[in-house]
């Protein structure tokens, strides 16, 4: 049979499968079941339930959605659900019961959450997407996305539902934390490299996984930043924002898209056969295959209304070009109807189901369907990815102010420090949405990692002073003694994305944990949500309102999955670092930050306002914005790109060559950067572009490149930058790119709303 | 000459008119002034300019601009402006000498404000156009028009730059009160009674002026409510919601059409060939012409950068279908050279020239350039006018809450009154933005109108408590002491779009006027002021809150230009009235509903939200609007069609026939609808549309008909409603407008959020 035979090229190999198959098996191919449900467990041991026997041996599923999730919503938890090995034994058991028992052995797609580590049982939790972003360095994203593809595979899970590569317009949206910000530029090259570091070489390597662009698209721009609302926009801004990263991610050759649940200007992107076949395919030619995302065909029915029927609604995303539908029944029950009525055809199921079985033989399932369980044991969670889960967490946290350079903290002279703050010692507090329950001693709070970091000469004061969201101020009290004593307050405040895992809740007083059944939820961010306003939650203000009365400085790091808008602490603070969710490893890398083991070079993907009412605000809005309101101007707190270090960068010297080029030419931009400080550091060096005159109107400044370079106390760094078409061109009514001839402004600095200027002119 | 022969057809007229001009002159035509300048007034003299003189006798000129205006921005006052008949004179004078000086004798274009009354001295001021869309009565509309029009044109107005048809999405705007709400049925329905009441049956009649619709197109949709900034939509969109209106409005016969300033998608409204030439021109037939706003051509080179040059600018303003650019310099300067370079043509400024001329045949200016002193000193202001004033604002007020019926006021049993809050006696708060300077006799404020309809019975006592954006709370305390000693408080809060007339401040603790070169300005709406927020300005909700804890009940008038967000008075007021800018008879309006001479009957065309963080909020988005925050759900605080009456009415009866029709047939929806109260009413019946399925997204609901009727007590009425292509159509992408089969919901009722439901089936 041609399909074990490796050697021959995929397309045969789909072809000659396709041949032998029904059109019942096609539909499975077509259909994805919660992996979780597939199984009951007792005890240590599990059996394949009945119900999932009669389909894979059917040949009605394609995939599994989830099989090692463990999350309150699967509700599987850390006593209930499979260790690394058993959920590599599991998989196996699962795959070798759909290829020994069905007709053609086809096997499962296994599809897993990976969004910052992969959300199973002992796996490495790594910071969220905005954490990510905020380390400007693809690279180390690529390691990351390696490590996680490591601990995936070899479990046996073959795809992962990331990267996000949403481009975030209005932070009030709960899944800002699971995107890498509001710029085009940044979130492609993360894109990329999630890509490179997934996919790997080659997608049937042993620590590879094929990644799922999301949400296609324009799912960042929701109408009053609420999850899933339509976006509100033109073929012009979305090729221009919204779908170039995606594009980017494309050619470096991602395996699958996921449509958003959004409608675009009347049409949902799950039904929009423009975005998922004209451009998609054939523009960009991309040869992967679309699954849908959770309940997207019903909501063709039941939400936009654009489908009279579940036959329908199936056909339409077919139609449309969707191959998969996650974890959903809407095809497998209604295709045949859809089929018969002749609302699709053999033709549109034949290419989805080969599609997927496409990719299903690119991953290798053909020739290695079952992993090495003492391989997964050995691998997820191993101590070295921990290690780089610090690693990005310090790079990605952002230094926001450092008055009087009161940062690093003098471990040495401070003899007591007190931790205060709801988000000192929460562990699900930090990790962010899409997280798998965790073992306390797995995660470093920031209280851990300071107790760990000063050892026993400085004494340490804890309380919480409040959680996130209540109005309890029972905790104030010990809270404000708690600062009083000590030499040094920090506190630990922002939001939370954790939802109820059973871990009860904290007396506010001492901080201790109380069980209870009815644990007050601190919740105020993830998926579904979504924020009115950026203040932070609860009475939080009003604690360090009372702690600031004592007159004594304190540092602020927050903890939360969006942009925090509260002037009050911007103005009293003495310092503010914004760690994000820094994951399983935040308070050791707040700590090594803190204490100046780490230097910061987390630098803002987002634009922090003023005031919430100033939304949308990012720093790359066209410029007949606005003018101001009556309550602000429009500049933002902090601006996009921004982040300090504990050492200074000069910029100098920054000339572009050759001054004029042809519209297919390319220059040079170079610039020398210093590090003026005394203390080795890593500056992510930007370059923004003007196009002083265009056809049609374009942002004031957008950024085109960036760089992240280390530098010694004294040292410079000369940092050159191409460019060229990539750099230059704009998207004109009809999708046309071109670079146009005129003047460019060629501006290089360390964020949005600083810099050093040069001209470009593009002519002839 | 032709040009003489007013049998001929205007075409003919035009044609033969540009066979004799020169380049200059047809350009000339293109060319408007500001008006205000063209002559020096000393005393009661006045002298036209040598440097208007030259281009009237060049023929470079073919329009002023606000000739007759008055306010701040003019400079022109009661005491350096003119009179009604002043102003006529002047303006014979300088039709005369434009006609009598210049080669050709063309007669000039005399373009005015007419927002909500002519914006010239002594001219009758109505309510805004958010109050008038409040009265969801297009008929009282056209009469107020017919007024407004007759008013302009007596002294010589041919145009006016109104109405304004911008669908407000996003009330954070200035401009909101200058729009009719949130709906386009409503906005094109009032756009269409602006063109039957402004140009009545024919142009040319001594009491008709042209309307420029405005602003073309979306400019209601301004990212983050920022007056100019773009609009993010789509062809669908714009097509579905902003541009209809405009389309109503053009098929009424509406002679000029005027871009907005802001871009959507990139292309700038000015510069954009598909609005103004194929969607205007081909798809609607518009004949008239186009006038850009002030300085727009120059905003498509210093603003949205679309242009190289001034010569660049006004190539692309002609060529996308621009005939006439507003008061600037930028067509006279730069058409030349445009013309010279190539970069438009001899055609293109042809076709403009023509079109302004040939709106100057219709106006009969060739016949009849000059106008009647002596009408135009009787027509202006006349008593019936502030009549008329009066009755449009008794109908727009919109009664938000009524416990216990505590309005109306009982004259009879109320022995004192207390009148309190900046805007209970400030009469520049109460008339909106494009406002002409008034006597302060002319206006009639709250306080006026109360005392003058209490008679001596009921004790009055006033105090304004604080001012609207500042934060004195020295006027508390007298405050407090008048509410004590009164029997009922009537509380008038709100904002103000008053501009500085000169009028000096009021003494916060008396109330007494005070003269200061440096007045605290209570300006927090209007043209250019955008809000971050939509609570109320200031320290007033201070005052109501310190008022509410004497436990007496209060009523509240709002007076302002948007919606108010005040959870805290929607709570704890007896009665709200909301009255936005009532024009000079506000004060004996709001008296005459809080008295009970009048029914109020106006109903909200504005969502009004619970929480500025909602927004955009809008009775008519998607069905996929997301679902909640986490600090309010998606609910409004008072819906859309909103608004309470003294008596109740009850509705039955709904029936649609026939039940189903085809895709061009035509069924009734007819309902029932009886005054069950006590005391004469209006209502104002709402039909809305569901279309179940459609092959692109649409509304939930959408409002497609309206009916205002008068019930005495006991009455019922039978109201019916055409269901036909106009009320069940949709737009599909490629601007396709066709009514699907499918099911459709037949809502009709007293606002957005209630109603009897019936179904429609269109098949077939």
């Amino acid at each position: 049979m041609k399909i074990r035979d490796s050697a021959l090229p995929v397309e045969e190999r789909v072809a000659d499968l396709l041949a032998r198959m029904t059109i019942e098996e096609k539909i499975g191919q077509l259909v994805q079941l919660f992996g979780w449900q597939v199984f009951d467990k007792e005890g240590a041991a599990w059996t394949l339930t009945e119900s999932f026997r009669e389909r894979a041996r059917e040949g009605r599923v394609g995939a599994l959605y989830g099989t090692l999730r463990a999350d309150p919503w699967t509700r599987v938890t850390l006593d209930n659900g499979l260790s690394p090995r058993a959920g590599a034994e599991a998989v196996n058991e699962i795959q070798r019961y759909a290829i020994e028992h069905s007709r053609l052995g086809i096997p499962l797609m296994i599809g897993e959450e990976c969004s910052h580590g992969h959300m199973a049982i002992g796996a490495t939790v790594f910071p969220v997407p905005l954490l990510i972003g905020s380390t400007w360095n693809p690279e180390l994203f690529e390691r990351m996305c390696k490590v996680v593809a490591a601990e995936t595979r070899s479990q046996g899970g073959t795809v992962t539902y990331s990267p996000v590569l949403d481009v975030v317009r209005d932070p009030r949206w709960g899944r800002t934390e699971e995107t890498f910000g509001e710029d085009p530029h940044l979130v492609g090259e993360m894109g990329a490299a999630a890509v490179r570091g997934m996919q790997g070489d080659r997608l049937d390597a042993p620590d590879a996984i094929g990644v799922t662009l999301k949400h296609y698209v324009a799912y960042g721009s929701p109408e009053g930043g609420r999850n899933g609302a339509p976006a509100h926009m033109g073929l012009q801004e979305l090729h221009s924002v919204d779908l170039p990263p995606f594009r980017r991610a494309v050619e470096a050759g991602a395996l699958s898209v996921m449509p958003a649940y959004n409608e675009i200007d009347g049409v949902p992107c799950t039904s929009s056969r423009y975005l998922l076949e004209q451009v998609l395919r054939e523009e960009w030619g991309f040869d992967g295959f679309v699954i849908t995302d959770c309940g997207a065909v019903q909501m063709l029915e039941h939400g936009h209304n654009v489908a009279a029927s579940g036959a329908h609604a199936a056909a339409l995303a077919l139609n449309a070009g969707v191959d998969m539908e996650m974890s959903g029944e809407a095809f497998a029950r209604h295709l045949p109807e859809a089929l018969s009525q002749g609302l699709t055809d053999a033709a549109a199921l034949d290419k989805a189901a080969g599609r997927v079985l496409a990719a299903k033989f690119r991953l290798g399932l053909f020739e290695r369907p079952y992993v090495d369980p003492d391989a997964a044991e050995r691998i997820i969670g191993a101590e070295e990815h921990r290690a780089l889960a610090r690693e990005v967490a310090a790079e990605g946290i952002v230094l926001l102010k450092n008055e009087a350079g009161i940062l690093p903290l003098d471990r040495g002279s401070l003899k007591s420090i007190a931790v205060i703050g709801p988000n000192s010692d929460r562990m699900y507090n930090q990790l962010g949405d899409y997280t798998s329950p965790q073992r306390r001693n797995q995660v470093k709070t920031v209280l851990d990692g300071i107790r760990s970091q000063v050892g026993e000469s400085v004494e340490i004061h804890y309380a919480p002073g409040c959680s996130v969201k209540g109005d309890s101020r029972e905790g104030f009290g010990p809270a404000i003694a708690c600062a009083e004593k000590a030499d040094m307050t920090v506190l630990v405040l922002g939001g939370s994305s954790a939802r109820d895992f059973g871990e009860g809740t904290i007396d506010l007083r001492t901080g201790a944990s109380v069980v209870t059944d009815a644990p007050t939820s601190d919740m105020d961010c993830g998926e579904g949500i979504d924020r009115a306003e950026l203040g932070l939650s609860g009475v939080q203000l009003e604690l360090v309102q009372q702690l600031g009365r004592l007159g004594k400085p304190f540092v602020v790091v927050y903890i939360n999955g969006r942009p925090v808008v509260e002037p009050w602490i911007d103005e009293h603070a003495a310092a503010i670092l914004e760690a994000w969710y820094p994951g399983q490893e935040g308070g050791n890398a707040i700590a090594d930050l803190l204490f100046g083991d780490a230097n910061p070079s987390g630098k803002l993907t987002v634009t922090i306002p003023r005031h919430s009412g100033q939304l949308p605000l990012v720093y790359n809005s066209k410029r007949t914005r606005g003018k101001r309101y009556l309550e602000t101007d429009l500049t933002p707190r902090y601006p996009f790109g921004f982040g300090l270090s504990y050492t200074t960068f000069q910029y100098a010297g920054l000339r572009v060559y050759p001054e004029v080029i042809s519209p297919n030419g390319k220059a040079t931009a170079e610039v020398l950067v210093t590090n003026t400080g005394s203390r080795a550091g890593a500056e992510t060096v930007q370059l923004y572009v003007t196009d002083k005159i265009s056809t049609v109107t374009r942002p004031e400044i957008e950024l085109k490149g960036f760089r992240k370079i280390w530098l010694e106390p004294g040292e410079t760094k000369t940092v050159t930058f191409e460019l060229g078409e990539e750099q230059l061109r704009l998207t004109q009514p009809g999708n046309v790119r071109i670079v146009e001839e005129g003047e460019f402004v060629i501006r290089v600095g360390s964020h949005s709303a600083e810099g050093l200027e040069a001209g470009l002119r593009v002519s002839g």
